[in-house]
């Protein structure tokens, strides 16, 4: 297998390349029965999309999706549902130069490295293009999780070296940086600017959460919900951390500080970001992943050929000054699939188990948090 | 599944219980022929052993492993590897207050949530006692990977307020904290009495490395090198956040910063922490990962109890006031388990393929970094 | 992976070799709250125990079992269930002379050959004795369906030459060779008595149904339950061929004849043998397992060491003369083993189907067949 | 999981429906720098095609196919490989009057016990037309297969109840049945003739075979090379039963009959069909499937509706009255299935070993048999 799956119950399966044919994705294990909102996979689509600001690359596709299976009459039948999304305006031959180098920051070395070959149009496989099938496929489970009333939200905290601590999540929608904050919009956009003059780019940090889903999802061991989203989020573009509730800064905290302490209406606190020893505790689920800055800058970096030998490259066309503001959607994405799965999983236990030993349910006063 | 198993080609199954009668492991792909040294199964069991120092739990367990099957005559024989530690000192009676209540910071709510039943003697399969299972098989892990002279290290570089920037490796067995810094030992273990005068617990932060690897391991979309490491080490007890490389601080940097250039002799840097796109580059793969304060503290917690009314809890018995200290072989364990792992699946793949398209193999002029 | 487990959510994992200390299986994913009837699984081991009957291998082990792990107060904890067996009376001496050559009809050839080294002493891993660890996870599967009202049962319907016709289930405990029509015990009897008078074995085969299943279970297309079946029944040692419902007699039939019509009470046949397109029906799972004559027989036949130079080899020692007979409950537990894990992936697609579209249950106006 | 993926290493996913808008296979694992050869799946997908003779469905599909991804100038790059082809001569509006009954023999009954909902359009995702991307995946498995000199050949030795006992296999693609015995294609068109006159169908018996593979290649214990094959072929539609070597006939042999005794030049006999203890010798492996005879038949059956109420339906349409004919390269493609994953799982075992422990190759002074 060489992991292009993810999930178990809720399996999707990612193919395609930035500048090949099309991209697209089978879920297996879609439920029978489903209506399927075609209008809401494409517009998680769009909020993905290229070209949507002056702020993103300025490839312009327009992600029209096909549904090759798993739908009959607008229903889904529970076979494998696939979708796929042609490439309209990949201009490979932007790449003709970078054929025989390999770009500093880039997948390009440990590809050829692996696979002895490579297709160097616009990264190929390893091209952020990808998070296309990611997207569609999320769309799918965050429609599933919302018969649950589980709701996932994420937005942008921090664009290079400006943050926010505000998570007013209702304006990630109403600003082009997706940034839960609009009073940080305007420093956050000129941090940008100045990149981008010095023919640069910045890293960005993007928060989650996900509210509404109840307690008991997730593994105890290997397959804890944490350990799940960490793998999740790791298998971003870019991506070269992740944390969940305190995270890193619980490094610096005394036990007294980080235990959420419990009331019959709820926890005090969140320091657990929703899981505790690998599983919901109902609170919610929030995790924080740090992109770091594009790869592709307009400046003369020092590299080397495949054949080894010292040479220079300099990375020309449309790309993301930050790779961060796009990945909001497909952060989302990632945490609505993990989620859905642990939702069968969890299934699977409780409803055998329904028959010799019916579940109790742990239910706080009021809603936690 | 519930997720007890890890690892596809080298996969281990971990089973059994804090206070229960044994804790093991069952290894499934240990391929045949190999020598095993249980001396140094031994010897890492004795690294994460509690009662080793006076900063750690005083819990006296031997630590005495039997293996039930797959090795004749000193050699495996490809068969599956089992091996059981037996408990020799669970103080059950201890926890037999805690049955009724769920303790601040500990999975005893989110399990009882899921269960709907708990083991509430020592946290049951919650306890950090299952890491014994982990470093079992690490240690037959690390063996497979020197014979490649991949060597995998791991020290703890902060502890509560008080962190280093120095990695002197070698210093790490050498002073009980596993510190790869002597000049800071004395002031972590100052950090570390006074939380303990407190009546309080400390966070800390494990840095682990691999050299000697290869270029080429791990897979390019969802089985990252780096998501597998991620979701293997959020899979530990009290972890909250796993960083790979430059990690988080890659955020505020430029790309102009973060991209590591490419010379013949290697990267001129390494913020990439041994890994693009998701494949080793063959530079060294730094992680980190944070734990938080243990959640074990004698003071008095308000808490609920499983009938969901208030109530207080204060937990005594024998705990690590710093989780971290310990759990650095259990973080080298489990790099070597995504390694060798990682050396499999590459392996299947490389020697198919020589069949008909033999591999190129991308070599710097001399090691890098 | 080496192919050690068997099944998705009721995952059994199986150690141990012939002539090792113990045997043993650790099943991940028992749901918390079951009240382990241990007695029922001594009753299953004892079923398969050799030296049951003159019929079968005279070694003499008692089968005491242990539980390492996953049990707490007599009720399972939703943690990994480990038991295991210890090796008694092992006699590795009579194996020294097998050593170095490769008995006919064994799997010595093709161990040596896969690992370049082999557990000679009794078969090793290949061993029959390997399905311990299948009966004892089949006595906890069967345990489960028992809930639901699915029974399993087994028989020996013919041996060598001898068939039967009859399926008088009640008799299959009450006769020393298991077959389900007490008429022609006398004649199966003769015919083992006859092939071992000439220091030869004999061939079986069993039949196994399981009633009492919903209809609903298996997937459409690579996991079919038949198709799962016949996995697990050909992972069988000596197993060849398996076949449900009508089976191999369905080639000669006429598409008039095999279909089974329905109608409000049921299917008017079961040429289905219970599954239509890989799925349940609810009419009787029936299936039958061909086994091949033990190869160990007390003649001496020719064939090469392992340096590939002609010898030849004459078995001795305490073996089964046909090992369909203790095949019996091996071929009901793995059937159970299938059975139970389609149930709890049937049980995760319908439990979160619920939350927007309640199944219709398909009901016959009585009981199938 | 809903089943729709086969194998681990070149792991495929099937998706789409009879009358879907397209069918079509994703194989995750092929290995980077395969020219594939699209002639060849082009060919392979027309032995499968509908109206290439009079004996078979009248469906009049083209098989055009399009790669969508994982290619790169006309070279596999270790991307998925996803291969589709649109459905072009579906008559749906044939199945409206089998909307609301369920056809006998057929799975109609079953998936809608299953899914609550039931894509009724020549059986949906039921249909045998989902074998074309088994066809397709097997296309590229075969040509892998190919550099090592594993050859692959079936053939139809029984239709109805006329039988052959020849394997004269370059006979197979020379007659219209691919039964490999010239002499007794004229019986079966009879038998087929007189089958189709009496508006009926009938069975057939597959035999297939696998020459040329190593010693070695299997996992001994769940994921025996028998056992794999074994749920690889009760995968198919209207399987009922599979067999490996002297298979059923076992039964009633001796086992001084059914031991393959060994020379150096190679085993005697091959009643073992090329498998011992889960494990290739290097044997021919040689398996046979039993296909029940086409359920379509246009006779009037009784039947129930979806309200379980009695009915009675004709099936008339354009189908095969022995599906057992067209199947004859789908059952070679799921033999190249299994193999192919099981040289990828031997190759990582190996490979790995190599490091410390050169294997040992056992080799007949002469290929075996």
């Amino acid at each position: 297998m060489s992991g292009n799956s993810f999930g178990t119950f809720f399996r999707i399966t990612s193919f395609g390349e930035s500048h090949g044919p099309a991209l697209g994705v089978v879920i297996d294990g879609c439920p029978a029965g489903l209506e399927l909102d075609l209008e809401f996979i494409g517009k998680e689509l769009a909020r993905r999309r290229p070209g949507q600001s002056t702020h993103v690359s300025q490839r312009a596709e327009s992600e029209q999706f096909e549904v090759l299976s798993g739908v009959f009459e607008g229903v889904t039948t529970g076979a494998p549902l696939t979708v796929i999304v042609r490439n309209e305006d990949a201009r490979s031959k932007d790449y003709e130069p970078l054929k025989s180098l390999f770009r500093p920051g880039h997948a390009d070395f440990s590809m050829q490295a692996k696979y002895g070959w490579r297709d160097y149009r616009g990264g190929g496989r390893s091209s952020a293009r990808e998070t296309v099938s990611r997207v569609i496929a999320g769309a799918v489970a965050k429609q599933l999780l919302g018969y649950l009333g589980v709701v996932i939200q994420g937005g942008l905290v921090q664009l290079g070296r400006v943050s926010t601590a505000a998570r007013d999540w209702p304006q990630v929608e109403l600003n082009s940086l997706r940034v839960p904050d609009e009073s940080k919009v305007p420093e956050m956009l000129a941090e940008l600017e100045l990149a981008r003059k010095e023919r640069d780019s910045v890293g960005g940090l993007v928060e989650v959460q996900a509210i509404g889903l109840p307690a008991g999802w997730g593994e105890p061991v290997f397959e804890k919900l944490d350990a799940l989203i960490a793998q999740a989020m790791l298998s971003l573009p870019a991506a070269k951390g992740v944390e969940v509730g305190a995270g890193f800064s619980a490094v610096a905290m005394r036990g007294s500080q980080s235990n959420d302490t419990l009331t019959p209406q709820g926890f005090n606190s969140n320091n657990h970001g929703g899981v505790l020893g690998g599983i919901s505790t109902g609170a919610p689920v929030v995790v924080r992943v740090a992109f770091k800055p594009s790869s592709s800058i307009p400046q003369t970096l020092s590299t080397i050929t495949a054949e080894m030998q010292a040479t220079s490259v300099t990375t020309l066309g449309r790309h993301d000054p930050c790779v961060a503001i796009r990945a909001v959607p497909v952060v989302e994405a990632m945490l609505a699939l993990v989620l859905v799965d642990l939702w069968f999983q969890d299934s699977a236990a409780v409803k055998v188990r329904e028959s010799f030993f019916p579940r109790q349910t742990l239910k706080f006063e009021t809603k936690p948090l």
